[in-house]
């Protein structure tokens, strides 16, 4: 655990502070790993608002949690009751117990059970502030990741051909993906032809025809952070209709990165998307939010969406991604990963926009 | 969506109403598919006791659930406060209203205040229950799963060098993995040396040396359905400790396989493992459960543990998993994925469990 975790932890508990929450039980295995730095898929930290947490795992993590965490303290789970009475012990005095929103019932219940005299609160969007607005470090992993994606997507192109079906693409893609150590951020949506009408479709037997277009949408992983991005590429010559929907999903990506700016409600942006896409006609076929915030996840908070009204701040990394589906005609969707600085932001993704491949 | 789906809704009605539940509201991703066989990243399968379920989800996936999905009813999402409103109108009469304990609290507590009058309980005993004994179908795709996981290790068996680091060998992994079209069922375990005492270690810039041993736990998904082996190599000469130790483990990897079928305990299994172990004064270093279940997910229910008193049933799946985890000095674990069958088990892992290699 470096500094930086250490401060994480210390934010949270001025946070906890501030809104009067005594301690906070941090299952999720993203969280505690925003929060500590190691991955495991059993464990939680305990927060109080002052003093040591404690990191909590099972026989399995607790050579790796001794040899890397510092700052917390390190115990192994007790059998479920006797660990319950542990934390019934320790928060005699809490009157304000946090969990998190995606915690599971089943963990929920029985700490609901075991602190009846005491409030239980979300920490949820105490944690996704906290994590909305990424440090420099984090940033420089995001663009590596962004970056990445980019040299992934550049050889998939040169790969890609009429003739292959989506299945033969995901296979080229996860094959480049390999032989490059990258990992992918979420499963790459790969649609050819009409399917691209399918915001999330799932690679099938599709076969990419001569003159049609390919939506890719894909993401890596470098050094624990994520990247998105989608194109929507043309393999012959494009037909009118296809233009017409392109040229207006790239004017409102445009439009919205040079909208985003530090002091601006998400929800404004979205909002400009959806009277860019409406002013031409095709705002029912634009049913999704402009975008979401990229980290250590995929999808975190605050998303650029209808009722999100968080303010924009230096640091936070979202998608810029709107997108027009016509079923059974042309889906076109074109997806930026943007950083907001100082002034406005900067685009993460260098992959040009407009790619049409002669065949 | 096809028979064997549609037979498993009505068994899980015909469990509803023996246990006298209304409705079961089916959020979670892999339940969701198991009943549906669609996969989408939102969505809600709601099924009463009697008559059509409904499967809700949002704008992305409209149009696959409607070209998929048979024998259920399709409506898209209305914005949450509607769409309580809506659960309301439809659930005035349900007394008892079935939640799976892996729902997130986010999703939990709307419903709980929705429905303040109805009894709310946990349906995921039920739901695992049902999963738990797979069909002649899903037997067939473990198999085929077990198969491509023998075949890739085969594979990766000739790759593997002394001088490799586990972060190479893990770019080998998935190299070979997407050349075979295969994805993971879980993040490959690879533990170079005395990184196998660390049981869930992650792949790091640790060498592989000439006369040191290698653990290899590694998954795939076939058709949806998951696969689990561990096999301990050496590289080298193996020293008298490491025979030692690996002898004990496969001793009861073996009698494991021997002592399952029909009619017996899981936990009987489990200690009739930490009996043999015991028995060499290991027990103290082998402090994970002997096995889990495996299908759609790679851990499923039921398991071979302390505590697990269920009682096996032909078309259970479930890893024997035994290991001895000495700290700095040497980790064992061998692991075969095994199907229960009328009379005994068949063993669906079929790479050698001794594997030496020269060097």
């Amino acid at each position: 655990m470096d500094n930086e975790h250490l401060s994480r932890i210390e934010r949270l508990q001025a946070a906890m502070a501030a809104a009067d929450i005594d301690a906070a039980f941090i299952y999720s295995a993203v969280n505690r790993r925003y929060f500590t730095g190691l991955q495991t898929s059993n464990g939680l930290l305990l927060v109080e608002r002052q003093g040591t947490p404690v990191f909590y795992t099972d026989f399995r993590y607790l050579e790796v949690a001794h040899r890397t965490l510092t700052g917390v303290e390190i115990r192994k789970f007790k059998p479920s009751k006797e660990q319950l009475a542990d934390y019934a012990a320790l928060g005699k005095a809490w009157r304000t117990v946090g969990y998190e929103g995606n915690l599971t019932v089943a963990q929920y219940l029985p700490l609901a059970e075991t602190f009846t005299a005491a409030k239980m609160v979300s920490v949820t969007e105490i944690i996704s502030t906290l994590r909305g607005v990424k440090s420099a470090g984090e940033i420089a992993a995001i663009r590596k990741s962004a970056a990445a994606n980019d040299a992934l997507l550049a050889e998939l192109i040169d790969t890609f051909r009429p003739g292959m079906s989506e299945r033969e693409m995901l296979r080229h893609f996860r094959m480049a993906e390999a032989a490059r150590g990258l990992s992918e951020s979420f499963d790459p949506i790969i649609c050819a032809g009409v399917n691209a009408v399918e915001c999330h479709h799932q690679p099938d037997d599709t076969i990419l025809r001569p003159d049609s277009e390919l939506l890719i949408d894909m993401g890596v992983v470098v050094d624990g952070y994520c990247s998105d991005m989608t194109r929507t590429l043309f393999f012959g010559k494009p037909t009118p209709r296809f233009k017409e929907i392109f040229d207006i999903v790239l004017e409102t990506n445009r439009a919205v990165a040079e909208a985003v700016r530090p002091g601006v409600r998400c929800c404004d942006i979205d909002r400009l998307s959806r009277d860019i896409i409406g002013k031409y006609g095709y705002g029912d076929y634009y049913d999704h939010g402009l975008g979401h915030s990229v980290g250590i996840e995929i999808h975190e908070m605050p998303s650029l969406s209808r009722t999100c009204e968080t303010v924009l701040q230096p640091g936070m990394v979202l998608t810029d991604e709107p997108g027009i589906y016509i079923p059974g005609e042309v889906g076109v969707r074109i997806e930026d990963l943007l950083v907001v600085t100082e002034t406005g932001c900067e685009i993460l993704s260098h992959t040009p926009h407009e790619i049409v491949i002669p065949c």
